[in-house]
């Protein structure tokens, strides 16, 4: 059965964003995902924009009463928390330096979160809120918005059930060359952040474009784990250094398999997306969003084969996620109507302490946004230390 | 500036769905479009179902108040006219042979009608809604839902400005293989009755999938008229007969140029979707729907260009429909939310009797939905008469 | 076994050319083709040039003996037909109004013929040559170039395993953009004959381009017999006229599949070559000579698969002609090659009597040729008829 | 002007083989390099295969005179050196191993040589080679077959031309699946000496495939040299260790780019070939031989280019070694064909002291070939060290 909008939960959550206004290009597709359907989400409040007049504009324009937009998100936690009708779940959609003080402020006021990536600048701070949001016993989603891409399930089942054998290689890619030179640095208020590591943190492309997609590598293959990598990043645009606009990275895993990354924003004239390939003993799956839909899968000494969505073909995972059904093009938003939903079911459940839900809902939690942090902390380590390789490490902050 | 969901009307319409249930593929793609922002249009009520109580139990399933459920839409129509917030417009995607009497029963009980495609059997039905619908001064929009891909407003642009001279060659198809059998003919309730004349109307494959591509073709192209055509359609599933699952047209322009369409649902294996190729004098364009942010613009004897969606260079027109930006893939969600909401300006303008905004709009509107009634009159008129060629008549009833 | 160069045949035949000198593009493909391995053919003499001077010039610098460069072919014939080793084949590469009466004083001199097409201006002519052949024991081959890459030998074994269960539509198409103005009909002396309907003949896209796709179409199906077509031609650049630079035809086949062909040498900044794609009611073939190792094959309800060239998995009859292996990007030299082969292979057995490997023999012949002429014969007549249907006419000359 | 086969030099070069017999897939694609036109080399003799009787055979069956088909090199530089007609230059397809001892006996018998590649094991040997070539005023033409491609040279002069700007990142692939398990290690005499260290020498993929691409790297980059890299090699086939089947190479050039190169022989399923992206602070440039006649050109901001081999648009190096013209199919028979004329033009002015052509001459050269020596030599380095960076050293032997 298709997904066609019909309820997966008792009642829409009362939402509200921080961030995400009329100059943010990510908040309309949090807004997108979020109210899809109009059966996960219901959006009720908002502290929009840093510019409070400008924010409540624009958020009377999105259909929210006046009174609850706010001018900021600790007069709404506040407000809010006294309505009987207040917010029960936040989604975060500013620069990445303000994420770990919202976080907390909106987990101490009780509410789920849902969160832009990367979560935060240090596992330490990743490790705290995980403590934080097990005792208030909230969610905290992490929005890898490409990730809810069905056929990215399709691999994961395939890779699962042997199709391609033992995983010996790993090929990854998410560049574009917008940042070719440093125009917008000085001219965008969304890009200028991004360069700034007191805003950014200590990464540019790393944190900005491969968390996404070192998280869907996650996605397809959980069972494999980095044993040590190498990255080697430049700062081609030279005021951006010590942030990055090109990185490689090198990695082994744990089961002998080794892979490559690749991430820039000065891949001059690439309009290319996420571009993914596992290579295994028997077989290869490869996937590029631009034709999102549509999976490579080489068996050596066979014709290649092309899967291709909603068709009855692929695996029940898949096309549990499907919307649209075959001939009609998904893309983005689709993707992200499906990451939202899961996340309206995993605080559903939440609320129910239904952990049976929990445990077999396919999503980007907490964990996925600490792997995140993590993933730019070996990254960032292994790059200052002249580009060698380190052991990739999982470690825990002391209050866990 | 990008779409991103802010009001472009004072406030969104009341709006109800005539089918569309848990069984309809297109009803929820009407719903993807029309609640997108939640700006233009608001679902409060549904006659969704045949069933009614199935009809009830979905429509609850998608928010709606059980007492707005209806069990059909006479009823829908005689209960909303009497509450002061009653519906506004209503969306019909039920099977053809039911369209011409709710359009005709929407529009008496003063509503705006969206209406599925191939819009009724016969262009004096098409003429006599035209009239009573200017008599009623309301919109009847036809949910051509591919065209409101942008791209094809930048070919619009791109050939209005000469960029390919004088137009010589149209190349049009739309094919799948999805019936290249009997099997779901038997088996599938949306399938059943496509290829049942009393339900369907004189046509299969002309009427479900040319129309869409037809209609592309005028708004790519709004001066080119034909002047004459060709049609030569099999049925390959014998038991189709007289109707067609496979088609080609020849047509003739009034400006010298020729072109061709190829429509079918027996084109075994074809997941392929829209396809449009314009040649003219000076250069050619093509769109394909699976990668919908692309044009190839090729000038003889120069490098082929392509364009691609978001990026600056391309016509305000195309950049004004943008909502997700460059890198970020659009699919057919979009699209439809694309012409959901200038159904909503147009609906808007007419009530504020602003016919300059209409004038402007680029939208599938009632002529559009007469052209595709007209467009397989002709095409019948060809095949039933041992595929010749025909004028392409331009008729209208009587009492016009 | 892969081709390799090893001989074929006992010794190369002795060749010579009518044509094809240096301001010739496809004298050299001949060359390229004949000559791929020195085991099938030799040039030893030629009349390669009307400029009797600059093709002596010619054929001294691609090594032919200074005393066997011709002025023209009558004296070639008549004084290698004194010489113990004379020449026992002639390839001609003329404008096409010169094919007959070359082509016939050849065989009259007791050579082998090779031709470029399309063959003759009329069928009458073409069984005429075919029945002078018989007599004379002679090969006469047609330099369908193209038609040599093995993948069409593929789609063929295919198709007769019934992969692609009955045939029920093909598309062809063979078009370009090269003649979208006329700079070249007026300074290009290669393309100035093309438009000249007393040397060119009655067509000009349809013979030149479109003969190929035909014989391909027929290679690949040769069960496939046209009822009636339909052939709609344009000459955009009117001083063409009456010669037509686009055409559509449509086709019945017999076994009650239709069909469709576009050829065009006004298809704007098109580069596309080859496009040939066969529908049964199981699956579908669909082979583009740009990826020419390349072959779609689309089961409907399965994945889409791809075969390559040169895989173990292909039929043997497609391998025999397999030349660089796999990873190894073979094209139109290639192609030509393996025509050439197939020439001297039935110019041996013709030689030798030997009719079981003429029998088996899959290669352009006279009766290739012949077809390509009844084609552009049965398209002109459509086309000068209105673009009417008329019955595919295989008649012949009185005299066979 | 076209290249048509009429000659470049005075008459061609008497050309011998060692290897490339019946059993190689290589042999077969030299003869169809040198033998294109027959106006560059003619192949009088030969020692084609270790089996003698096999090898005179073959020779005989592709035209050798069989008292000219040699048991080993050794007796054929012996007695054509006693022959008036004697052979003037050979071409060397054995086992890598048997390179070193050949080209030194072709040399020192004052052949001029063509050679596989890898050439030689080390560098030592390769400076000793071409101190002796140097000494007897011989060329020695290395054979990166792909590498004649000439939208390679059209890469070359735009970047020349500044049409990137500086260049800032080289992507270089060359991988393919086809030793996905060790099958063919055991059975294909073939692949058997490829993974043997004793006679393929210190590495697999990184001398077989790799030193292509880097090659290319090198043509289309003259300027670029790199100051360190980094290899990271693994035997995904156990008994394959130490050779390596998968490599990954980091690289820093003088002039701050980075670049990366993936070759391998386990990408499952993977029929790729080569794929070359160069990336400048302006554009870039895409290369992928298997649609080896387009070359990308992407400048940020501008819609993307797709640049089309024999176009007037291309630059005239490029256009130089344009043999079938635009719409006609170009593959690797073409390519070898290039290489070896300008084996043959070069041959032939180092025999007239013309050393202006020869400077002017781009063709893989002995240069070329020591550097694809260095090249693995500085990758098994950085491998055997750990998969370390290290400084690229371009040493040259003592006795140089």
């Amino acid at each position: 059965m298709m997904l066609n909008g019909e309820k997966k939960i008792a009642r829409p959550f009362r939402w509200a964003m921080v961030g995400g206004g009329r100059l943010s290009q990510v908040g309309y597709k949090h807004r997108t995902g979020a109210l899809r359907d109009n059966t996960a989400f219901k959006l009720v409040a908002g502290a929009f924009d840093i510019d409070a007049e400008r924010g409540k504009e624009f958020g009377v324009n999105i259909g929210v009463d006046e009174n609850r937009c706010y001018p900021d998100y600790k007069t709404m936690f506040a407000e809010e928390a006294n309505r009987e009708d207040g917010i029960e779940v936040v989604s975060i959609a500013t620069p990445n330096g303000t994420h770990y003080e919202i976080c907390k402020a909106a987990l101490e006021a009780g509410l789920h979160v849902i969160c832009e990536k990367p979560l935060f600048f240090t596992s330490e701070e990743g490790e705290e809120i995980k403590a934080l949001a097990a005792r208030k016993g909230k969610i905290v989603g992490v929005t890898y918005g490409f990730s809810g891409n069905q056929m990215l399930l399709q691999m994961r089942a395939m890779i699962e059930q042997g199709k391609i054998g033992d995983i010996r290689m790993v090929e990854l890619q998410y560049t574009h060359g917008f940042s070719a030179n440093d125009a917008a640095d000085k001219t965008s208020a969304a890009q200028k952040w991004r360069v700034d590591p007191k805003v950014a943190g200590p990464s540019f492309v790393l944190g900005d474009l491969s968390t996404h997609t070192y998280y869907m590598s996650q996605l397809i293959m959980p069972q494999m784990k980095i044993k040590k990598l190498l990255c080697d990043r430049q700062s081609f645009v030279g005021s951006r250094a010590p942030l990055e606009d090109n990185a490689y990275v090198l990695m082994h895993y744990e089961n002998g398999a080794v892979g490559r990354l690749w991430t820039s924003s000065v891949n001059t004239g690439c309009m290319d997306g996420h571009r993914i390939r596992i290579v295994g003993s028997k077989g290869s799956l490869e996937w590029w969003d631009n034709l999102g839909g549509e999976l490579k899968y080489e068996v050596q000494g066979e014709p290649t084969q092309t899967l291709i969505r909603a068709m009855p073909y692929l695996d029940d995972s898949c096309n549990a996620d499907e919307r649209l059904g075959a001939l009609h093009v998904e893309g983005l938003s689709d993707s992200w109507a499906n990451i939202y939903l899961k996340f309206a079911i995993a605080m559903d459940a939440k609320n129910r302490n239904d952990e049976e839900t929990l445990k077999n809902l396919v999503y980007p939690d907490i964990d996925a946004g600490l792997d995140g942090i993590r993933w730019i902390e070996n990254c960032v380590r292994s790059a200052d230390n002249g580009s060698t390789w380190v052991e990739f490490e999982y470690k825990k902050a002391a209050l866990v």
